[in-house]
């Protein structure tokens, strides 16, 4: 054990000035000694979620980004343009941590059994601040691994698994019978496939590009649709009449897909009526968007009737709806399935001085399908 | 009593044919005996509602309408644009009665107890076609008026005051605790500041022009803000402030303002806020979209977090959801103060020809507040 090491970290840190500027840089930080319920976690490794991005970059534009400082001590400043600062209000010159979760090994552990019962132990974390070598955390934010899982395959235990399950539970908790989820092919959407290929769940896999379609369609998704095709509107139509989903998951926000769905579910809903209605199908139909993707304005163009409804969709406060041992249950899915449905898979590894290079920023920022980043706090650390 | 007279009835008909014309025109149809818990109601009064026009006009444009017939058989013509023809797939070819809701008097009842019970009252009818001269309907379909109530009084029993009521009682069963109303100043927006005041329900009023500001200000409103004030959303989230209002009711529907009173109750929910979340207010805001008012795309332009909601609301589906027995003591209510909470106004009395004259259609198709009109189907004819 490495006693004495992990008494002060490196951490990412994320600050808005008033001037508009962002500055990402390295701080080190002490770590504080365990309570009796907390351990001591030496973050191995953390993934760059969309959430982490947003949190990271504020609203600043990224083309403007320039670095100074050192290579293991790297500045990135960029600005952030002058409409958006309102929105940035809540955070001014405050200097934020980053990193949503996160996976490592405990080195100390505080005095009570179930600290003590974690030392040695790689587990998964959640709470924030997770791009730093050492973390003390409270044993609840922690997710034992089994024997034999790296701190790398269990670093995504959290935000993608629980996200993907809370949506399968919202399905079944509002009485709908099946899905359709955008940005489909996202890390997050090959985990949504893979459960409701499971759960025999109807879902229908919204995407943007050809290689999309065939990645899904390699993995067993049975509904694909391009929304880029020609075709859309009718192919989203006959998929969700094939599946009857009246709910959707939607990452994107911005843009006309949240009605183009409801629209679609409207028409395979109503084709098959009998009688006229002025007001459109009763059956409510449902869109939750979760993503920023695309930040701009929702357009909902309403050929829809009026049973509908679109609202925003977070997982935590959707947990703390369903209550602890709820939750507890998806938990314990995620850590049976963690290496087959759970699994998610990374471009790079790279370390916390890495993560403020230019050259890497402009990889992870964009967020695209496919380019997902590892952080491992603690690479290039002399052992 | 005048038996045999009610045995064939002048009906208003809509008609959109598969070639993109609408008409309209008078058809003259037998009046059913009644069954045994059924009764006929001579229809003296039936108010020209925002839905009844949707359902009369469909998708046509009024400024292409013809007139022909005679002045007693009138008919009128007008084109649906072709985009628009979609949208009235499920009504093609078929002639349409109109009219939601009306009252009048009893005359013939069939042979149960509760029929019986109603012959010569007069009744409040709900059930569509009331743009009639007789209906055959079904004794709880009837609502009976107290003695000293005229046909015109109770006319609009249903629509305004049941929906109005339902805003108040669907913030009470959804947890919110104070409400804002769009296109304010109509007869429903008034019955809802009058339930209001008397509720002690805090009310924001979202109005267009200073004289509606005035005529809401006149009957006691105490929060009014005008949507084409260049201090609108200041005004606004002072207001949303002030009454801790979470809820909204939107007449409009098109354009932005959904997304703008979301903004505001974000911004009075956050002002006071003493830590910073990306996520925005856990607290969540929700504006339910009754009306179409403006039939174009709702633009959502997000700067309100995740903790929200748009979406459709109906009165029967909402009704239905409430239970009998729930909706039975919200009927109660209304007739008991249909002189004073839910006393509604008209502009002028038509008769069923007249509501077919090119000059009537200029002035309550344009749903304008204020301007509300009257049919009495029976005006004119020898009794």
């Amino acid at each position: 054990m490495e006693i004495g090491k992990e008494q002060t970290a490196l951490q990412v840190r994320s600050l808005v000035r008033k001037n508009g500027e962002l500055e990402l840089s390295l701080v080190r930080v002490p770590t504080p000694a365990p309570a009796a319920d907390e351990v001591v976690v030496r973050i191995d490794a953390s993934p760059i979620n969309p959430s982490d991005i947003g949190l990271l970059f504020g609203a600043a534009d990224m083309s403007t980004a320039t670095q100074s400082g050192t290579p293991t001590n790297p500045v990135v400043r960029a600005s952030i343009p002058e409409g958006l600062m309102r929105a940035m209000a809540g955070r001014i010159d405050e200097s934020m941590p980053v990193g949503n979760e996160g996976a490592g090994v405990v080195v100390r552990a505080g005095a009570s059994d179930a600290a003590q019962a974690l030392l040695g132990r790689t587990v998964a974390v959640f709470g924030g601040a997770m791009y730093s070598q050492y973390r003390c955390v409270k044993v609840i934010q922690c997710m034992p691994l089994p024997e034999g899982t790296t701190p790398a395959e269990g670093a995504s235990c959290f935000v993608n698994p629980l996200t993907s399950l809370g949506m399968v539970e919202t399905m079944r908790r509002e009485g709908h019978s099946a899905l359709v989820h955008t940005a489909a092919a996202s890390n997050l959407g090959q985990m949504l496939n893979r459960i409701c290929i499971e759960d025999k769940v109807g879902l229908v896999n919204i995407v943007r590009t050809q290689q999309q379609e065939d990645l899904l369609r390699s993995i067993g998704a049975k509904h694909v649709c391009n929304s880029t095709a020609p075709t859309f509107m009718r192919d989203l139509t006959e998929a969700v009449s094939a599946t009857g989903a009246t709910l959707a998951f939607d990452a994107i926000g911005g843009g006309k897909l949240a009605g183009q769905i409801l629209t679609c579910m409207e028409a395979a809903l109503t084709r098959s009526a009998t009688e006229y209605s002025r007001y459109g199908s009763t059956t409510h139909k449902q869109v939750y968007v979760y993503g920023m993707l695309d930040p701009g304005p929702i357009v909902l163009n309403r050929s829809f009737g009026f049973a509908w409804g679109v609202g925003g969709w977070l997982l935590w406060p959707f947990l703390q709806k369903i209550g602890l041992a709820a939750a507890q249950k998806l938990r314990e899915r995620v850590v049976a399935e963690l290496k087959t449905t759970f699994a998610s898979h990374y471009t790079k590894e790279i370390s916390l001085a890495e993560a403020l290079r230019l050259e890497e920023i402009a990889v992870y920022a964009k967020r695209a399908t496919g380019e997902k980043y590892l952080i491992n706090p603690n690479k290039g650390i002399a052992a």
